[in-house]
C-alpha cells in the first residue's frame, strides 16, 4: 500500500494544499472508506459493523507492513498493530492510541447529508468520525505507513486501536493489562484533543477529570394533590432545588467541604500560555452563545475550562413534564450531577465528599439516595519534562517553525490515565481537532490537507522521540 | 319518579343502614347508571359520551317534576333544571351546583375492577365518580325529587351541572352570564368538599385560591460539552435551582415580596376549629407517606393546608433524562409552579409579584420567559353571617344533632368564585367526601347510605335557608 502521491498531486481540496507529501487517490479512498462504517458504538445493533471496521482496520495495518491482531473483547473488538525495527537493535517504542468508534448521528439531528458518505466541502470533510477519531488516528497511520515505505520509522511504533471510546473504554483496561509485555512501550502518543486554531501547533498537557453521581429524594410516597397537602408535605423539587444551589457560593466556587484541598495551582507560564492561546471570553461566549459567561470568580474563561475543577447538574427531573400546569405534589425528584476535576483531584475522594455533604445538608422531610457512576482522573503532563520537549520541536518543526501553544484540556479522556496506571508511561497530546469541527455534531469536518499534516507531525514526532 | 323506599328498605349495604328514608332500588339503579357513563372530560373522544349523560341527567330531572334543559358549550353541556313553586309566591331560590364529568381512569392505574362498572364493597360503591361529583350531586337530586314527590320544597331550586369541572369549568361562567336573570339565587349550594371525616357534619367556609406559571431558563444557544465549555458557561439548571431555591426562607415562608400583604389573618376561633378537627399532624403525614412534616413556621400542618399561602414546584425539567451519566451542559431547564392563595390574595396580582422577583433575581447569564397560566379567586364565606347559620343547622340536624365542624380546604373550586363574580351570591360548601374515598384515584368510593344522607342533608338546608 502507497498513500504518497503515486498518481500526482492527488484531490485539489481548496482549502490549502501542502507542497509536500500530497495525498494521493488511494488515501482519501481508504480514508473515506473507514469513515462509510457507521461504527456507532452506543447502538447495540452495530455490533457486526464494529468487526467488520476491525477487520478493514487489520488488513490496512498488515499492508502497511505491521503485524497486526484483532484483540476480542466483551464489546467492540480492540485492533492491535506492531512494527519493530528488523535486527532487534534496542530502540525507543511508541505506542499511538485512537478509536474507530464514533458518536450516533442522525439526519434528524442537522445534517446537510448522509454522515456517513463523507462529502469534501471546501477542503473539509463532511462526515461522523471525520475529526473523531478517524481522521486523527489515520493520519498517524500515513505517517508510519510512509516511513516504513521509505526504509522504516526511527522508533518501534505500536498502534491501539479500540471501538468503544465513545461508550466509556470499558473493556480496554482489561486488554492494556492482558497483554502488558507485548505494549511496553516508552511514550503514549494520542491525537485526540483540539488545537488552539487552524494551523496552531498545539500540545495539551493537561486533563479535567470527572466523576458522575444521581441524586434522587423521595418525600410523599405516592403524588399527592397540591392543594390537599401544599404547604404541611414537604415538596422533594424543593429539596432538590436548595440541595443543588447549594453547590455553588455567590463567587461560583464550589462549597463542597474540602473541594480544592488537593487543587494544584498553576505556574505563572500556564496562566500565561493560557492568555497566548488567543481565545477571548468573548469568543468562547460566542462558541456558546450563551447571553453572557459566568463562573469561578478570579479566572478567565479558558483558565475556568482548563484549570478549575466544577461542579455541573447534567439533568434534573421531577413531577409533572407534560403541557400546561397540573397540580401535582410530587414523590419524587433527582438530578445528575458530574464534577470536573484537575490536578490533584481523586474522583473517589471527591464523590465521597460530594455525598457526605448532601446528606448532611439534606433535611428529613425526604429520603436521599446517593448513586457513584464512573469516574476518571485528571491528567497532567509538564512539558518542560520527559518527551515534553521533543513533542515540542516536533509540533513546531511539522508547522514549519510555527510557536507552539499549550493547552490544558477541560474534557476527560479517561484512558490517558489507564495508560500511565497500566503501562506506566506519559501520554502526549498532540489533537489535530479544530475548535469548530463539531465533533460529536452534526456535520462534523476535518480539513482533508491534516491528513497530510497529520502524518507529517507523526513523522517529526517519532524523529524527535528517538532523539530524546 | 320515585327514588323512596316503594319496594321495602332498598338495598342492604351493610355500612350501616338509616332507617328513615331508604333508598330504593330504583335510586340506586339510577344511580349506578350514572356511574357507567364514562364521562373523562379530559378525554377528546369522549364528546358523544358527554351529550348522552347531559341527556340522561336531563330526562332524570324532567322526570322529577323540574323544568331542564340542556345548554350546548363549546365543549360538553351544561344541564339547567328548575323548580319553581306554582303560585309565583315571592320564596327563595337555591342553586345546586354539581358535575357530570369524572377525572380518568384506567384499569393499569391501579383499578381492582372496572371503573364504569359500579360494585359495591361492604356498604362502599366502588366506581370512577361515586363520590367526585356524581354521588354528590345525585343525593341533591334525591332530596329534591322526593320534596317535589311529596308537594314541594320549601325554595325554588335550580340545577347547575357542567361537563368540564375536572378540566378547569371553561365554558362555565360564559353559560352563567348569558342565563344570570334566569339563575338568579339567594345563596349556592355545592356539595364538592371533604367532611371532617364520617358522620362529622362539615361546613368548608373557604378554598384557597391559585395561580400557575411556567419558568423557562435558556443559557447556552445548544446543548454543549460540559468538559469545553463548563466552568465558564453557566449552566441553566443551576441558575434555576438558585431562584426557585430562593421562593422559601428558612423558616419556609415564601420571600416573594409583599406575598403576605394581603393575606388574611384567622379568627381565634377559627384556630380553634382546627384543632377541633381532630387532624394531626401525625395523621397528615401518614396519609402522605411522608418521612417528616414542614412547611412555614408556626402553624400546624391542618392550618398549613388551610390557612397560609404557598410556593409549589410541580415539576422541573432540564438536561438530559436517561439512565446513567451525560456530560452535557444543556440549553434549556424549566419548571411549573404553582401559588396556592388564601384570602385577600388576588391571583394576578400574585403572578405579577412573582414574575417580577424571578426576573430580578435572574442573572444575565441566561435569557428567562414566564408564561402564566391559569389562576383561581381564594373564596371566603364567614359562617357566621348570611346562610352561614342556617347551614350549620342543616347540618347538625341532618345528623341527628351531630356538632358540625369547620372546614378550610387547600384546594381551590374556581366555580365559587365565578358564582359570586357573576351571580353575586355566596356559596354553601357542604361536601359529602370522605377523607379516604379516594377521588381522582383508583378504587373511588361513596358509602352507598351517604345517597339517602345527603338527601336529608339538602333537605334540611332548603328548609333552613328558607328560614333564614
Amino acid at each position: 500500500m502507497d498513500w504518497r502521491g503515486c498518481r500526482g498531486a492527488g484531490v485539489n481540496t481548496g482549502y490549502g494544499q501542502n507542497d509536500r507529501m500530497p495525498l494521493s487517490d488511494q488515501a482519501q479512498a481508504d480514508y473515506f472508506d473507514f469513515l462509510r462504517f457507521p461504527t456507532v458504538s452506543a447502538d447495540p445493533s452495530k455490533a457486526q459493523t464494529m468487526r467488520e471496521c476491525a477487520d478493514w482496520l487489520e488488513k490496512k495495518f498488515e499492508e502497511m507492513g505491521m503485524k497486526a491482531e484483532i484483540v476480542p473483547t466483551a464489546g467492540a473488538p480492540v485492533v492491535l498493530a506492531k512494527w519493530k525495527k528488523p535486527g532487534g537493535l534496542k530502540r525507543k517504542t511508541v505506542l499511538i492510541y485512537g478509536h474507530y468508534d464514533v458518536q450516533p448521528a442522525e439526519m434528524g439531528d442537522g445534517w446537510t447529508g448522509d454522515p456517513f458518505e463523507p462529502r469534501v466541502i471546501e477542503g473539509m470533510v463532511v462526515a461522523r468520525g471525520s475529526t473523531d477519531n478517524k481522521g486523527q488516528i489515520f493520519a498517524h497511520m500515513l505517517g508510519v505507513a510512509d516511513m516504513i515505505r521509505s526504509g522504516g520509522a526511527e522508533t518501534d511504533v505500536v498502534f491501539v486501536v479500540e471501538g468503544e471510546e465513545e461508550v466509556g473504554s470499558d473493556n480496554l483496561e482489561a486488554v492494556l493489562r492482558a497483554r502488558k509485555e507485548e505494549l511496553a512501550c516508552d511514550v503514549a502518543v494520542v491525537s485526540d484533543t483540539n488545537m488552539a486554531g487552524l494551523d496552531k501547533p498545539t500540545l495539551t498537557y493537561g486533563l479535567r477529570g470527572i466523576t458522575a453521581l444521581q441524586v434522587d429524594l423521595t418525600g410523599p410516597s405516592h403524588d399527592l394533590h397540591s392543594g390537599v397537602y401544599g404547604g404541611a408535605v414537604v415538596n422533594p423539587i424543593t429539596v432538590l432545588t436548595r440541595l443543588l444551589a447549594g453547590l455553588h457560593d455567590k463567587n461560583g466556587r464550589v462549597t463542597i467541604p474540602g473541594f480544592y484541598s488537593k487543587v494544584r495551582k498553576p505556574a505563572a507560564w500556564e496562566r500565561k500560555a493560557a492568555r497566548d492561546l488567543g481565545v477571548s471570553d468573548a469568543e468562547v461566549r460566542r462558541q456558546a452563545g450563551s447571553p453572557a459567561l459566568g463562573g469561578e470568580a478570579g479566572f478567565s474563561a479558558i483558565e475556568r475550562i482548563g484549570m478549575r475543577p466544577t461542579a455541573e447538574i447534567n439533568g434534573i427531573t421531577g413531577g409533572y413534564q407534560g403541557p400546561g400546569p397540573k397540580t401535582v405534589l410530587p414523590s419524587k425528584a433527582s438530578a445528575k450531577l458530574t464534577f470536573r476535576l484537575v490536578p490533584n483531584q481523586d474522583p473517589k475522594e471527591i464523590t465521597a465528599r460530594v455525598e457526605k455533604d448532601l446528606k448532611k445538608r439534606c433535611p428529613k422531610t425526604v429520603k436521599i439516595q446517593v448513586t457513584r457512576h464512573h469516574g476518571g482522573f485528571p491528567y497532567f503532563c509538564d512539558p518542560k519534562k520527559g518527551f515534553g520537549p521533543a513533542a515540542v520541536r516536533a509540533l513546531s518543526q511539522a508547522w514549519g517553525g510555527e510557536k507552539v501553544h499549550f493547552l490544558l484540556e477541560g474534557g476527560t479522556i479517561p484512558i490517558v490515565s489507564v495508560i500511565k496506571k497500566v503501562l506506566g508511561v506519559e501520554t502526549l497530546l498532540v489533537g489535530l481537532s479544530q475548535p469548530d469541527c463539531r465533533a460529536h455534531g452534526p456535520d462534523e469536518t476535518f480539513p482533508i490537507r491534516y491528513l497530510e499534516q497529520g502524518a507529517k507531525m507523526n513523522q517529526a514526532l517519532l524523529r524527535q522521540i528517538a532523539k530524546a
